[in-house]
């Protein structure tokens, strides 16, 4: 891969092309051309980077997933830390981290596109919600080795508590679009109810 | 609007063939043209009945959100039903009625569809998950009413319960498809682990 810096400068302005073009008309209305001019590169530049629409595509949402993915940063558990402290910090951060406009778009435009492109939505899938509920697990894991839950299935217990976080906010943007966003003090409490809800089934 | 038995027939036949090609192709690639000979109408009775593919649209995303909701029949609440009975029974046939592939598949369509028929996606959002939430409830409500729970806020609660149900069936089938559907036996499961997590919050 050509990685010097003009290369790599190129390659980051047409994906936001792209991002920009794919969420404003869909997939199918979509040219390489109008990519390729939005980007102001050369189509043969363009096509050098990507061989194709659907790898275009398949490479903005795999590294707009991953990045966001990238964004919700592991919690500290200092001794003696209350589950429910470790618990709404975490879960703050990965509401925050899902409910971008961006993060969104490519969400709803990918499912809509699930039946043509299955792979791709598998892959979001994986580094998406599927990754969010293991790291979730993985604290819980912790919580519970430190004495401060009580848990026998961590798989299903992280995805409860993934889903009571997300569940709402989430499925309403998808259906309702951004302007259902909930505000920062809907959010914590969002947050606070699930904590609340999920300690007096698993805490100790 | 013709309510002959042969015109309701023929309405029959165009939703129908409508869902069959949106569901096939996307809304953009189908044509009119394309749903009258696959509903074996002229084109001008097509027409007649849905004034444009948009309308024809709405119909077809209307009536399957609507019939679903319908198929959710409520349950008894004998005196001294245990809460856990009550919920579990409601909630099972909640699920059995989303997790139904052509629900799910309209589902993807509108999602997929939000930034062009944003009216469409809000209706899909009341008539389908927010009307889903305030029949759980309502539940709560009566069950609160007997003594079987303690609840404060009751659309909050209603909303977690729903979630906690519904959040990780309906959110892998949106990305994953329908094979990722679960069992039966997963389907009793989750909603066993729901109510137990929910019980141990708000029962008494």
């Amino acid at each position: 891969m050509d990685l010097r810096p003009s290369s790599i400068a190129k390659r980051e302005r047409i994906l936001e092309a792209a991002e920009a073009r794919f969420l404003e008309v869909g997939f199918d209305a979509v040219t390489m051309a109008d990519i390729a001019e939005r980007a102001d590169v050369a189509k043969q530049t363009l096509y050098a980077h990507f061989g194709s629409k659907e790898a275009l595509f398949v490479g903005l949402v795999t590294g707009i997933t991953t990045g966001t993915s990238a964004q919700v940063q592991p919690v500290e558990v200092p001794d003696g830390a209350a589950a429910a402290d470790v618990l709404e910090a975490y879960l703050a951060r990965q509401l925050d981290a899902v409910l971008q406009p961006r993060v969104l778009a490519v969400r709803r435009l990918v499912i809509g596109e699930v039946v043509r492109f299955p792979a791709l939505a598998e892959a979001l899938w994986h580094h998406g919600p599927r990754l969010g509920i293991e790291r979730i697990g993985a604290l819980l894991a912790v919580l519970v080795e430190r004495g401060a839950l009580h848990v026998s299935d961590v798989p299903a217990a992280a995805t409860q508590l993934n889903w009571l976080v997300m569940g709402e906010p989430v499925n309403a943007a998808m259906l309702r679009g951004d302007a259902a966003l909930p505000s920062a003090r809907e959010r914590a409490a969002i947050v606070q109810g699930a904590v609340r809800v999920f300690l007096a089934a698993y805490g100790t």
